[in-house]
């Protein structure tokens, strides 16, 4: 798979892109990641990418040129990425979704910045907006690194036994219930008596019940 | 405000955290990153953090003496922090909490990874479950890079004019209408024309309804 990313900081990609999971699957060849700076597409001597936006307010708007000079410039560096802005009023990006973008060839993660992007690039040029969550970021450039880390995980061969993906929360619907390693007991605090027994059906029921238990509790909306 | 990250990749956070305003608002004094290392916090030769789970399944759980070493010795080093632990089990971080996380003078953000920790930490040193969406991240240090980026924008003095944290979404719930700046026409495609007047009531009046039909369309839980 390939990802491109445009932004105006690709320095936070290169700084965090290099390590753990990201890293070793980039460098076996499982992914590319090309990091694109934004301004290297304004023609003028500034290299200005932004400005006012029309019919006033505060911040400052990512203008159509240097976006789509852009835009058409990387899509040619190789086949069709599918395009994705990130924006806090996108849809939220969930487990689905992840699964999708890692099932394509080629996507491009467009970071906003400031108060948004022109309207006319994301009718034209962007196939999808994606939000990672209800919150805002100082920059799309942390939303682009959360959506490369859940893509690339699904990536066949990326993870190790130990680090297996099949268990997770929100691969089967309900939270995971409560974990627990060796010792049996640690300051007072014992591991529950049904997880040292090898009864296997039961520890199967109690985990689902506890994870049943949790998602009522903190995560209705998912029942 | 002082945060301290404990994790097994403080280089995903090291790499990402001096670039943009998370950056210059650490070079402005404004906040304080603590980057600490939990393989640093096992006293065994080959730093053993993890262990396999009782009661069987895949994947590998941190263990409760390493954390809690590191939890206690980061506590420590300065007021007591609040205590975060990132988890796709956790509630669901949104601007309320990050609002609520940068009025703390310290916060400590805990970084799982592999199947998740011990629960005997989460229910004696955690004060808190923080999940950033529904999916998985291989692993927790990109969530709490999140956490800091959404927390920080918000300190004081944190954000320039043109970064203005007044009209983003979800500061007034519905999400934001469309941006345009210049050109008025850009390869056919036209500014609508009431944002090139100056009738300032119409306009605000157009944005909320096109932020309201937006929210309709990709959000409706949100009215």
């Amino acid at each position: 798979m390939r990802i491109d990313v445009l932004t105006l900081f690709p320095e936070i990609l290169s700084g965090a892109l290099p390590h753990s999971i990201l890293g070793r699957a980039e460098r076996e060849k499982r992914v590319e990641f090309h990091l694109h700076q934004l301004r290297d597409y304004a023609l003028d001597k500034h290299r200005i990418v932004d400005d006012r936006p029309y019919g006033g307010g505060p911040g400052m708007v990512l203008k159509c040129e240097p976006l789509v000079r852009a835009i058409e410039s990387i899509q040619a560096l190789g086949e069709p990425a599918h395009v994705v802005f990130m924006t806090p009023g996108g849809v939220r990006l969930n487990q689905a979704i992840a699964r999708k973008f890692s099932e394509k060839k080629r996507i491009l993660l467009i970071c906003g910045h400031y108060e948004g992007i022109d309207q006319r690039v994301i009718e034209g040029w962007v196939d999808e907006e994606i939000s990672i969550g209800d919150y805002v970021l100082s920059n799309g450039a942390v939303a682009a690194l959360v959506v490369i880390d859940a893509t690339v995980r699904l990536l066949p061969g990326v993870l190790g036994n130990e680090e297996s993906a099949g268990n997770d929360s929100f691969s089967e619907g309900d939270l995971e219930g409560p974990q627990y390693t060796r010792p049996e007991e640690f300051q007072g605090r014992k591991v529950p008596e049904i997880l040292l027994g090898g009864d296997h059906g039961k520890i199967r029921e109690w985990r689902a019940q506890r994870g049943r238990e949790k998602t009522k509790l903190i995560r209705p909306d998912l029942l």
